[in-house]
Order: structure tokens, then sequence, then C-alpha cells
């Protein structure tokens, strides 16, 4: 941590502030310039507030230097981290991995048929809800572990594998006994009590994004589930609420090669959220791949005009067939294939 | 729902939407206009996705009429409501009631300490956090029930009532037994499992607005809870996130007459999350009553230099006591008074 | 416009914004549901503020329905607009047009030595500028007129077309006799007084987003210089500012395909700006190519490090090389092609 | 500067940035941590970009002590700047002062009348605009010089002074010709041109805060006008853009003592553009004299039902008569008084 006292900030204000960060736990280094003393405080504890400095007399800005999180910087392992999803599925590696299906799993039939399309289309991962968080209590909230096996069903048929949203820190047993890969949704980034939760599972975890969390918090909350043991996280950019509210949120594609700096985690991208209407998700989708996102999740449907939700911004297959196809023009610029 | 054609879509096409809404079970009725042809329909279910109509061929815009929430509307309580805290204290009445206290409870002699301080300057709650929603895994987590014992006991002494968060359903009851007011935090304003549980419970519950929640946003929240049958629900504005990073949050005052013009739910300001920083915290507590707020919340410790969290937005004692002078003199102007 | 009266209205006060709605000008249709009235309200002028019907008594809420602009409006030319930048370069058509070069023009020698290498590359357009608006007052802020003749000479030499920035209506017809193109900065995408002598000048404007400006009031901006005549109008997407401070800016790669369907005039993007660091602004080029924009920005310097004004954002000569190879693997994806 | 380099940076890349500084003219001084090297460099030039270092090999971050406006910090005249605007109305001094007055001057009758209401009941200048900057080219763009005219002369006629906008630099003769306080709108806030022009007049400047610009911004702005020897700025918050529609703008009431803290310089708040509507104007500028604004800036018109713009933001002459009263109530508490 570096503080940077006030332009004239006396000696015994220095002095003060010296002693209040040894009487802290810090080693301090002083550096007197002409007009500004600079004081390095070396040892800082994970828990430390900067503001508790910041605050003192004289002092005119802290500057913390360690990054606040640690196991999921791109420092703990630079070579980056390629996330094994089973049947040889891997993500982060050469391979841009697509997770398609529907908002939420409706019925046998609906998860069957969408399934076998996406399949053959080169999805890797069938998507589909069966716990949806609604922001009004009325509207349809899922058909629950029914629909978790009709998923898995589906998926076991087509060779695909299965995500899917947790919700509650209750539902971490039941999801993880069908599913390959469990979503963590934009709105729970920072439920606390499920990512600890998750970080005992030893499943891969998908992190959407909050609609207003930035890219450190995005990444602090990976360090949630990781140092309770779990390494496995796939970081999701879904979207931040932003003043333009044409699309339903603005999806930060430069967090993708943001992220990929900071981080050694993979990094896909969800432009069905992202923007929330059919016509805006194969550019923005074009776009993630293009940036250099290792997977998409792709909101696809047999029957958007009947989808119990957020059928506004599924694909019809055909648009999906297309969209891969547009793909596999774009990944070999960046050294990358689709399946 | 209002659904406006395009200019010069044609006859078929209208046709088709009108179809297609009464298969969705609306009432339609046309009005053809010299370009426009608009549509009302009449019916709609509280699950409906206006998206799903915007996008059909030739409708240019589609408009929601009533509003998704309607237990936590104005027009279900025009006359406002006021919420029974217990010791005749009512939230929403003619009284700006203050809750004070610190971030969290760090140990019994702290907690009575800032007890005895606060009650004697006119607070009528205590509050702090005996589990503490941190976005660091590293940082202070409370002391659990222990915190909530302590913060009981000191309350009592005092003739406080207490407020405490609640971050996971499976808290519910435990906070039940021990505080007079559930406080929902700003992360889990959309934690829909734990708006569910406290819309069970027969007690009070603070619902924080989310760092970037929309006004009507923050009414669904409560309709969640009110939903279950509580509707003693005491909305929180506590700052949301804008491109201004000098103050931690953006605290939107205006929020308050927003909020008592389209609900009849009461409404407090938490300046201390909404600025960050302990110079900030009087001005905004002032200018929230100013602007009509019902309650605040104030973090008071005895010694901020030295709290385990939020020590920089806490106000030292006479900070306290001069801000509820100053309240005193504004009050009037509002057609309130301080306790 | 479309007047949606409060449910239960009276009819006195329906009748009482009815005759409102008649004195303004307006022919009303009335349509009278179970519990909604709606109002329809034909022949709105273009400068009515729907506000002064909101806030009637009775109102519930105001629909305007006609869009603000027209001659920036897709249906004005359904067909899309192609602007003939000189030298048969045209924005708009297969071809994805890019203009790069240096932030600012600093000497003869260095913008001579940017635009053989650019040009080179795939360049058509030479950027530069030669009045800066910097934040700062003490910022270096342009070589004037002898910048902008370095830049059409070093620019005719190599083939190349000129674009550069003007800020005042006074540089407007300076710039005129330099320029193919006529670039307004994010800042003065609403200096009205700016817009109004660019619609009298027959050239194309290249008009940014402002930082904080809606898709619409881009589009409004336009409006302004098309209503002068100048229908030769290139809007460009530079980044809005949120609550994200990693990056400068967040590049709105979505308000590429919204801007394509809600207007005829031609998109590029520009990733210097919307990222403001060098290794950000291939990811995000390669993402606006993907996204369908019809050109790109780029600023290359021969010495970023020594550059005098956004060195930072720069790339090298052989990145943009690169960069380059790269849009020529995926401009096809999407039906187009590089120079 | 601070310049920290990354954990581990090797010798040679510590020395290769040193060198880097001292060849930008820097003295730098090294402090040789466990893990991080930190590098204070002294003597930055006010144009200085620090992503220049941030991007150089092994740099962590990089750090500006200094900040980039001078003229404008609270350093240069510790104590406050009181601005004379005429008549012994002092901005900045114990009295809180209101500019009062219609959106737009539309004809002398209307500008009489409401001078003459405003006058008694406590306004010190008369507002109203005579170049309005109308984001459509097709709305009412103001009277012109005639406007001012009026202004003027009911101003004198009631003991009132005049703030009136000016657009573009070359309007600056006329208006100062006219009025006592030049106002800069906030889509000009950062017009150069136009800052520049007003720093070589010699009256007051009202500068309004950007939709989009952060407190850093708007006093580098301030700084453009005070470098060119016009230091009698006065700072106005009127709102900036966030995700939350329901009001025009969010009025950042916390940016009052903010800025109080770091610049010496007047700032009011203008409630009336902050919220775009009548019912929220009270409350916020309650909040805004609460939270020690040394004036308001407040919309009122005789007839808003038929105001030539912005009339659902003006106050009736009675609701600005009640508002002055619960002002006066208000000002005692944060040692101020109303007229």
């Amino acid at each position: 941590m570096v503080v940077v006292m006030q332009a004239g900030a006396g000696e015994e204000r220095i002095q003060t502030v010296i002693d209040r960060l040894v009487s802290m736990g810090f080693d301090v280094h002083r550096s007197t310039g002409a007009t500004h003393t600079i004081l390095g405080a070396v040892g800082v504890r994970p828990d430390f507030d900067p503001r508790d400095v910041e605050l003192l007399e004289g002092v005119r800005e802290v500057v913390r230097i360690t990054q606040p999180y640690k196991l999921a910087s791109r420092a703990f392992r630079p070579e980056g981290t390629v996330v094994e999803l089973g049947k040889g599925v891997r993500m982060g590696g050469v391979e841009v991995v697509v997770a398609a299906g529907p908002c939420a799993v409706e019925s046998e039939e609906q998860i069957h048929g969408i399934a076998g399309r996406v399949a053959k289309l080169g999805a890797r991962l069938l998507r589909g809800g069966a716990f949806k968080p609604r922001s009004s209590p009325y509207s349809f909230q899922g058909l629950g572990e029914p629909g978790l096996k009709f998923l898995r069903e589906a998926a076991d048929k087509n060779g695909l594998l299965v995500v899917s949203e947790v919700m509650d820190p209750s539902q971490v047993a039941l999801l993880t006994s069908y599913v390959d890969v469990l979503q963590v949704g934009a709105r729970n980034m920072q439920n606390y009590h499920l990512l600890r939760a998750l970080g005992e599972v030893r499943k891969p975890v998908l992190l959407k994004r909050g609609m207003s969390a930035t890219i450190e918090e995005l990444l602090l909350s990976a360090e949630y589930i990781m140092s309770g043991g779990n390494y496995d996280v796939i970081l999701c950019e879904r979207g931040i609420r932003t003043f333009e509210t044409y699309t339903r949120n603005t999806l930060d594609i430069a967090a993708i090669p943001v992220l990929q700096k900071l981080s050694h985690l993979p990094i896909v991208a969800d432009p069905s959220h992202g923007t929330g209407r059919r016509d805006k998700v194969a550019p923005m989708a074009r776009a993630a791949v293009a940036a250099g996102a290792d997977g998409l999740l792709i909101e696809v449907h047999h029957d958007p005009d009947h989808a119990l939700s957020d059928g506004a911004q599924s694909l019809y297959p055909d648009q999906f067939a297309q969209l891969m196809a547009e793909l596999r023009i774009i990944a070999p610029a960046v050294g990358r294939r689709m399946a």
C-alpha cells in the first residue's frame, strides 16, 4: 500500500500516520519528496480497508497495490486454466465451446427436440433452467427437479453435457447430481452463502457477472469459490446495466480481453441475456468470438413464440445454424476453431 | 397493453397480430388512425413478456399499461402504510425514525457502549450486523449468533429496537428470534429464495435497493415479500452505482419522493453506505430528511479508527449528536419531527 | 401519441384531458376499456413535450409513437445509404473502410511516415487531429492549420483520403478546404451551432456518439445536420461511460446492429477511444467488424511511446498489420471484405 | 507520480522504467520492498498521460498524485471564494442565493410577469434562456437578442440580476452586454472554445456539470475558464445520467459536499433539470440546501401548461412560494439564511 501525504503535511502529522500504520501491523518505508511525502506500507492484511487510512488527517490518497484476489489472478497460473467439463470437452482450449438450449425447460418433449437440433449443429452443452429467478413473483418459476431429469436425459441421448442454474445453497446437492456445470446467475454473483457452498463441490461452476459488478468484483466472487477448493470456475460476461435502454443490457465485449489479462480462468459470453433481443444475438455472438471468448451461451428454442420465458431473445434453430456457420469463419482469425 | 403498429403496416399483418393477441388470451380493441393502427389489448397475465409481441412483424412498439406490481403500489393503499416496529415506534408516521449503530457487532462491550450513546441522542433502533456480506472471502464475516445476542441485550437495556441483516433463507428463523426488523442487503435484493422466506414471517422487513436496481425492480422485490403475506415492508435507498467514483455510490435522493408517489410503503435512506465516507454522511442524511424520508440508517461507532468493518463511513458519537440537532431543525420543514 | 388514463379515472378528468389535447392541435380517438381508457392523439408537432400531458391529473402514461427523427430513420431510405468519400471509396458498401493514423498530427515527418505505412496495409483514410479537444488547458492543443496541411499532403502522396476533427463553427470553412470527411468529436455531439454549420457544407460528416448519449440522441444529432441539407452523415460508436473503469469507456458493440436497424446511415467504430488501451484495440476492432460495422477508426503511431497525445491507445504499425490480416479472415463471415 | 512495479519485476526492467521516467523529465526516487518496487517520480508536466508509463513492461500501476487542476482546487484558496454578482448579491456567502424564472423567455409580457412574482418571493436572479440548446432541430430555439432585452428589463424593473445561457463563442460579447452571470449548459461543459472565450470576459460564469462528467472533469472545465484569468466561476450540479430513467437525470446531491471539499468555488444545484418533473423539484431543492448548496436554479413559470419548453419541470408561482418558505426553515440547520 502506498500512502501519499498532502502537500506540506507537517512532520507531526506524518509521524502520526506512520505510527498508525505500524500499529496496524505494516512495515513502513518513508520517502520524502520536495512537496509530497510518500509512505510505502508493506504487509497488508486481506481484510484491510484502505479508507481507514484515507480519512486520517494529512493523507491525500491511499493506493492499494496487492490485488484483493489471488487464486483468480493470472499470476496464480500464468499459462491459463483449461476446465475439463467431461466427455473430452475442454473450456479454455483451442475449441470455442457452445452451450445452447432454451431459457427454461418447459416439457420433456420440448427439451428433447431442442437438444437434438443443437447437438447436430455443433453445441457441446445443453443449457436450460429448471429453477428460474424471475423478477415478478407471478411469473413461471421453472419445473424444478423433473426439469433437471428431462434435461439430463435429453443431453445424454444427444451426446451433450448439461449446464443449469443453481439459485440457493439448498439446491447445490440436487443440481450436482444432474448437471455437468453449475451456473450462478447474475443476481447471485454476490450471494456469498451460495458461493461458499459451491467452493465445496467438485464440479465446474459457470459464474455470471452481476449487472452492476465491476470486473474486479467478478474476480472476487470467483475467489470465494476457489478459496473453498473448487478451482474449476468459468467466468461469464452477460451484459452490464448502463444508461442505454435500447438493448436490455450492454454486453461489455471488452471485458473478455481484460479478464484474459487479469485472470487465468476461461471466459464465455452470453449474448442472449446481454442483448435481450433475438435479432441482436448473432452479431454479438460473432463479436464475442472475434474478441477471443472461450465459449458462448446461446438461447435456442424450437418455438420461441410460445416459450414460457425469454422467447424474445431465443434463436430459431435455423438462425442458430446460420450463426454457427459464421463462427466457423471467424474463429480461425483468433487461432480457434468451432466443434 | 397498447400495441402500436408501424406506419403503413398492411391489413394482413395487423390481422396476424390481432390473432396472435387473441390466442394469448387478450381482448383486443382496434383503433385505426391516419398513419398508425393502435391495438389495445386487455387482460394481460402477470407473467406476460411484452417483447413477445414487440418482435412480431409490423409491430413498432408495445406499451405495458398495468404495473407489474400490485400490492406494493400506491393504489393498493392510497393513504400510505405505517409499519409498527414495536414499543410504539412507527415507521411512516410523523416521526422520522433513526436506526444507528456500528456496521458489525464486534464485541459485547462495543455494542453496549454504542447503544447507550445513540439511545440518548434520539435513535429508536440499534443497527449492527452479525452476519456480514463481504466481497472478499478473507474479510471479517461477523460474530454470528453471539453477535445477535449482544445486539438484543444492548438494545433492550437502552430501550431500543433491533434491526439486523439476514443473508440466507437458512438464517431467517434465527434472526426472527432476535430482531425486530429483518434487513435484506442490497446484494440480496433479488435473492428470491430469501424474499419468499421473508414473505412467511410476521416481522417487518427492511429491503435495501440493489446497487443497479431500478425503482420498479425494488418494488417488484417488495411484491415478492408481500405476495407471501408479509405486508410490513420498509424500502431503503442506499445508493446506486454510476460512473462517478468519488463517492462509493450515488445516493439517489430523488428516489425518495418517487417511491412515495408510486408506493404506499415507508422509505428510509442509508447515507453511510450511500456515500462510504464519514464526512459525507451528515450532508446526505440532512438531504434525505429534507426530501421527505421516513427514516435513516446511520453507522455510528465509538471508535471508528479501530472498527472491524466500514469504520471509514461510521460517525463518531459526537458527529451523530450534531447531526441529530441539525435534523431537528430540518424536519419541521416537511411536517415531521425527530424523536 | 397514446395517452393512457389511470385505472378508474372519472369521466370529467378524461374529458379535461381530451379538451386539452384538442387545444394542443391533436385529433383524439377514444377507446374505453374495462379499467383503463386510452386516448389516441394524432398530429403531434415535432417540438411537443410528452411530459406536458403526463403531468395532467388522471393521466397514467404517455407514449410517443412517432420517432423524433425522420431524415435519419431507416424508413427514410430503407435500402441504406452509401456515402461517397472520394477517389471511389464508399462508406456503407461491401468494403469495410478503415481510417488509420495518429491521434494528433505532430510534425510533417511524423504524418508522412505513418501515412506511408497505413496506406500499404489497407487503410483508405488518414486520420489525425490538427485541433485537439483536451480536458486539461495545459495539454498539447494541436498544430492548427499547418497540421492540416501536413495531413493533406501526406494523404495525397499515399493515395489516402483525410478525416479530421472540427471543433467549432468558426473552423468549418478551414477544415472543409483540407479534408474529405469532417469529424465531430464525442464532446461536441450536442454542440448545435456546430451541427447546424455542418448541415450547410457539402462534405461527409463523421459524427461520434457522445459518452453519455443514447442511440436516439445520436440520431437526433444526425438529424440536425441532415435537416440543413447535408445527408452524408456517418455515425460512429466510440464508447459510452459506465461504472466500469478498467477500460476508459465501454465500447457499445450492440449499438452497431441497433443503429443499422433504426437508421440508413453507415456506422463505424472507434476501438482506440473506446478502450483507451493499446492491447484492447485489436480485439474490439475485430468484434466491431464481426458485429457488422461499415468501417473503423484506428489510432496508429510510428512511435507511440513518444506520441504527444493518446500514445497509450495507438497501435504500433506491426500491430496494425496483424489486425488487418485478422479482419480479412473475419469480414467474409458478414458478407464484407477489406481493402 | 508513483509507479508500482509488478511483483518480481527484474532489475533490468526496473532500470528501463527509471531511464524512461528520467528521459521524460522526472526526478525518480526508488523504494525497494520485499515483493514490490515503488518508484516516486517528481516533476510531472501538466499534460502528462499516466497511461504512457502504465503500458511499460513490468509496470503494475501508476498513480498520479498531483491533481490535474490547480486554480480550481481548494488548496488555491482554502478560505473559499465568494463571487460578487452585483447589487450586493454574493454567491458563496451566508445567504443561499436563488435564481428563478422560466426555461425560455417567450415574450416580454411573460418574463415581466414572472420576474415580478419571483422577486417578491426572495429570488435574487432572474433566469431564462434566449438561445435554447434543443436536442431536436424542430423545437423552439429561443427568441435570441430580443429575449435578452426583455430579460434585462424585467430584471432591472424588479431589482433582480440576470443569468442566461451562452452557447457559442460568437455569442459571448452579446450575452456579456445583457447579463450578470453567463451560464454554460451541461452539453457545453467540454466545449473548450467556449470555455476559453469565457476565460477572457470579466463576468461570473455559472458552469453546469455535463450529464456524464465526473467531478474531476467539471473542475478541469472550471480550470479552463480560470486559466484565462476569469476566477469568478460558479459550479452547478444538475443531474447525471444513470440507468435509472424514472427521473430525467439523477441529481447527485453528494457532489455538493464533495466539491466543497475539493474546490473553493461556490456550488449551486438545478433541481429542475436534475429531475425533469415538477413534483420532484421542491424535495430536491430542499435536499440541496440541506446538503450545503450555495444557491439554487429553479424554473418557475406563470403558466407552465402553455410553456414553450420544459413546462413539465417548471413550478407554479404558488409552489415556488411554498418552497421558499420551507427553505427558510432548513437553511439555519447549515448556518445559512435565505433572502
